[in-house]
């Protein structure tokens, strides 16, 4: 396996149950990180933003982080190692390879505004204090962070920065989003989409990875979309989509972290609540969330009775 | 004193130096306090967006309350206690009362984007954490959270919540905002703006407060347009921001937070960066820079002996 290629394919980003006060629900964590291993995703990546990365000390990460590899065998264990202190992203991603996490994850979370300059000297100086693999996560919505083209080249000049984990495009389509940075971004880079709604129309433009909240949960259903896409099987995709339909318009509706806290708790795979301020979904929208994961569920039947 | 007076007038916002790995240089704090103090600003809030709340932990946070207070006299110190969990932001409430703060200052700090009801939630739960009086941190660019008039109305509502401190308004004048806001916010509610190329606006608006980064370093000049505004001096108010406008362009054009740190560091007042990411001013400015400041530093004129 290529550095890149660490990051292809279908990656699944679990939610971290964790109680009221921060602390990491190991044993639910690793139920989690185990469905993904059976049901054969490429890899999982513990602390993603559904893993509420933000919200957790650097001791309850390095938890997480040890309680996932212990149960993830030959699948890689990826790590979101983001924070608003370089010297802290440095540690975390220190602690990540200690822990024997495979490959990094990092967003440029800001409190004041960053510039283009200071992202790539912080990207710079965290990609250079392990020598594993590291993936840029562009996520504007939770850093505020846009990422130039420019900016994007000179990363991807870094040699251990070799995949970007970018969110669907606010203009123009995916297929010509990928052809600007394989044009722009020397090859072997990898190159995937988040925001589990886009994740068809992405896998089908060449997308080389699905960064999936909803496999953290549904890893049979997810894995079978993406297989489906490789193959290059678009009508089959469209029917696995369709059956995720519904919870994509919850994603929409109330954020993909609020409603998979609420579809784990439904699944009895934990009690955990987003950490406030973040709140559940409304109890008046239960009915729906039972609908449109009852053919995912049913999907995962071999898991109810595991 | 009521308690919505606590934060009426001018509140400095001093920057916290600390070391580069986030330990807070007490001393420095201690130096910038003190010109506050003898000054006489009306109050000084320590942990402000400046004051790099969101990059210190816990116990840093608590050092450099400890620090201020020790020396601030009669002059009410005020603590930023903004935090992404509810629970934190708790903590570091209790921690600023018992550290002898008089007020807390609460920004909406978030990861995944918060809801109106979250953000109410956080808020009343952090309010209710203490007795002390809790000024509202309306500070869109860094938390990127809108509140709206409704939750304005309903955090008003609470008891020990008594204050707003707003930015420049991205519509309409500071005037009409303060007419809005005094119909909807039952007094004694103090009103005040940040941002302080808008300050002199919003002062000869009718704003009861002006909370001043540039109060931090050169607490003389500011109080003297303060006081000059309340006075009801229009021209002296102008004459004196006049003098200011060259350092309010250098706000506008690096942030206020980059430009105050490399103020102070030409003052000799702390050789403290700002914490990594987030890069000096590049030395290129230096020029413009020490331009810009002189005419305030010669209005301290008395502290360069002190």
């Amino acid at each position: 396996m290529t550095q890149a290629s660490l990051f292809a394919g279908l990656s699944a980003f679990p939610l971290t149950p964790a109680n009221a006060s921060g602390k990491v629900e190991t044993d639910a964590l690793q139920t989690l990180v185990a469905r993904g291993v059976a049901a054969g995703v490429d890899s999982i990546c513990v602390m993603g933003s559904t893993g509420i990365y933000a919200y957790l000390t650097r001791a309850e990460r390095r938890r997480a982080i040890d309680a996932a590899v212990s149960v993830a065998g030959s699948t890689p264990i990826l790590a979101g190692i983001g924070a608003l202190r370089s010297d802290e992203a440095i540690a975390l991603a220190r602690d990540a390879q200690e822990a024997g996490a495979r490959g990094l994850l990092l967003a440029p979370m800001s409190y004041t505004p960053l510039t283009q300059d200071e992202v790539f000297e912080h990207f710079q100086s965290v990609a250079s204090a392990t020598n594993l693999p590291l993936c840029i996560y562009n996520n504007p919505s939770t850093t505020h962070f846009q990422f130039s083209l420019p900016l994007l080249r000179r990363l991807a000049d870094i040699p251990t920065i070799v995949a970007l984990k970018n969110p669907e495009p606010a203009q123009g389509s995916i297929a010509e989003e990928l052809a600007l940075l394989r044009t722009n971004l020397a090859a072997p880079f990898t190159l995937g989409y988040s925001g589990d709604w886009c994740a068809a129309r992405a896998l089908l433009a060449g997308a080389d990875s699905w960064f999936s909240v909803v496999a953290g949960l549904f890893p049979v259903p997810a894995l079978a979309m993406a297989r489906a896409a490789q193959a290059g099987e678009t009508d089959r995709v469209m029917q696995i989509d369709a059956q995720f339909a519904p919870l994509w318009a919850l994603f929409k509706d109330f954020a993909s972290l609020r409603v998979i806290y609420a579809a784990a708790n439904l699944l009895a795979l934990t009690d955990a609540q987003p950490p406030r301020p973040i709140l559940p979904v409304p109890q008046e929208h239960t009915a729906r969330l039972k609908a449109a994961i009852a053919p995912l569920v049913d999907w995962t039947a071999p898991w109810k009775t595991a």
